[in-house]
């Protein structure tokens, strides 16, 4: 029983996610799906290629993820199917895979990609502005009930890839940027841990506001004071305790987070 | 290992829809539940409809769709269960299996309605205002156990059918209405391709605006544009490029959109 | 095939729930999960306790319920996994298994609670601030796949309770409080079926409102009157037909509602 997860800019009220399932359990009856968000802001592709980093570490071997952020949908953009280390990516090849590809490219997993060329794995006449319920459902389904990948398309060497974001470094600073804001306002930057090794860090500069210590869990400060901390993600965050720094401090994605140390 | 949709209006952050849930896995444990929505317009059982039907076709032979759309819970109305071709519907008759019904009368599927009359096959003492939970659920349960739909209930000829907005035709124009809007604002009407047939169309008049072209993709024209073109369901759909038609035309559901041909 | 329940306070658009799901499906792949809800307003643990409450009656024995809503993640708060008569929570030791306890302290069935004592059942290195994803899911997934309760911790005997609101009643009054409120506007109270046993309802008052008959249905009354009835979950509810009574009154949770007796 294989894992197909969908990751979508649809809008979960929207009944389209649930077209994929049926898509899904037509040809892999058995399959567990997961919805790993319905809610990417429209054609935000680098937030759903971000999701899709996120996520995988917590996913079992041959987890299929689904992601549909597709603005190019009926131009010649290509449909593409992706090994990535041990799990497969279907969607469009307009960058979502870029944050695991850099993730990958540090370590012995192995990533290949397919162009989709097979209409044998997709459903019969598929419409030309929903690739997402006729090529990219039924592929997964089938790459799920153990097709082998080579099958589905041609290998190509050349995915689209997001120019992301990276840090600037130098003997006393970091300088990030915010990429992600959860449901709680919390600021996650592109810093990671590694990032920050075993520096002593003496700042952390985020919009008009200066957080002198990093901490180590929500609980170390009172309600309402500004924290920097490593998130779950492992990524440095700058967040409000029992608050939300979103509103608080009027950052957005893209806005710069620097830290100094000793 | 069968499948049963939810469909309700009870509002996704509500644990209504986790309790039909759990009836039914309590009763089918190795059912797949696919939540279609639970984000219907309160008691908009036009809408409800409109979902069973594009949503049905995708979806294999056996699946047991459950839609609860119920101002009349505690009323006379029956409930039902409903053969629609090789699927089946479960919940109130008050015309949710409209739209269904009359995609299926001009086919060879055969239709078949029961008024569901045999608490056997319903939770205990069942709430006079939550039939979704103590009804219909446990009755989809049994189905997708494969309890035969006669043992649910009395078959019934007269099911509840909404007055749906037909299209008027004559030799050069077809005049039809929008019967829905999805996530990105895009107007879905009543009009069919099979409507269309094969004649050119010259113009699209949708409230003040006149579109002169079939897209065929949303990349047929550039951002911000006002486009016509055939839907993911085969629809007649009024869209903005990578844009909100309904925000831009302030148009909604019920407004005509009118089609000219040579 | 287990069945594990999710009741956050994520955000349904966040992926978090997603990852959640991840770590379950890695650890036992054939577990069936149901998202109860992951809209619990943030950090209100009595919302998830009393979701709790309300949904466990309709799964079946051997049912995880996961319940994470953990302002105190990261504190001395103990993670904590409880038998709650035939099914089992896991979750922070905050309070959350309050009403279901109140429920079962008056029935026979059994209740222990145990420390989440031992890392073997946990991912490696458990972030600080997301014991959800690090060992709640993962505790649940070895519950469902058969591991025994004992295995997972140390026996206690203090689980942290909520003062749950009681009801203060006379010969000829009951007095209760608001203490839900669902996605139509219906306020729940924590008056039950049983609290007004058979006698006869002359009034409930509720704010401003003075209702003068205990409804059956919503459709014994015309729409917009404000109706009093027992509703799906055995409680005392004030509602609108085909209204919304929490705007029309204007009352909250922990606003008190007044049952008078002949």
């Amino acid at each position: 029983m294989g894992i197909v997860t969908l990751t979508t800019d649809f809008g979960a009220p929207d009944y389209a996610c649930g077209l994929l399932q049926g898509v899904i359990l037509s040809i892999a009856p058995e399959t567990q799906i997961v919805d790993l968000t319905h809610e990417i802001p429209r054609h935000d592709i680098s937030a759903g290629a971000l999701t899709l980093a996120r996520a995988l570490p917590y996913f079992p071997l041959g987890t299929v993820h689904v992601v549909v952020v597709d603005p190019g949908v009926g131009t010649q953009r290509r449909p593409m199917v992706a090994q990535l280390g041990d799990q497969f990516f279907v969607g469009p090849d307009n960058g979502l895979i870029s944050y695991v590809f850099l993730n990958l490219r540090s370590s012995f997993f192995p990533t290949r990609f397919f162009q989709l060329t097979q209409p044998f794995y997709w459903l019969m006449s598929p419409s030309k502005i929903f690739h997402g319920r006729d090529i990219f459902a039924p592929v997964a389904a089938h790459l799920s009930n153990g097709v082998a990948i080579e099958k589905l398309g041609i290998l190509i060497d050349d995915p689209v890839l997001l120019d992301i974001p990276g840090i600037r470094q130098d003997g006393t600073a970091i300088t990030g940027q915010i990429v992600h804001i959860d449901h709680f306002g919390n600021l996650s930057t592109n810093i990671t841990a590694v990032d920050l090794g075993k520096r002593v860090v003496t700042r952390v500069i985020a919009g008009n506001a200066v957080i002198s210590v990093l901490a180590t869990t929500f609980q170390d400060t009172a309600d309402g004071e500004l924290v920097a901390l490593i998130d779950s993600s492992d990524h440095l965050s700058i967040c409000v305790v029992n608050g939300n720094a979103h509103q608080r401090l009027l950052l957005d994605i893209g806005d710069p987070v620097k830290v100094l140390f000793i």
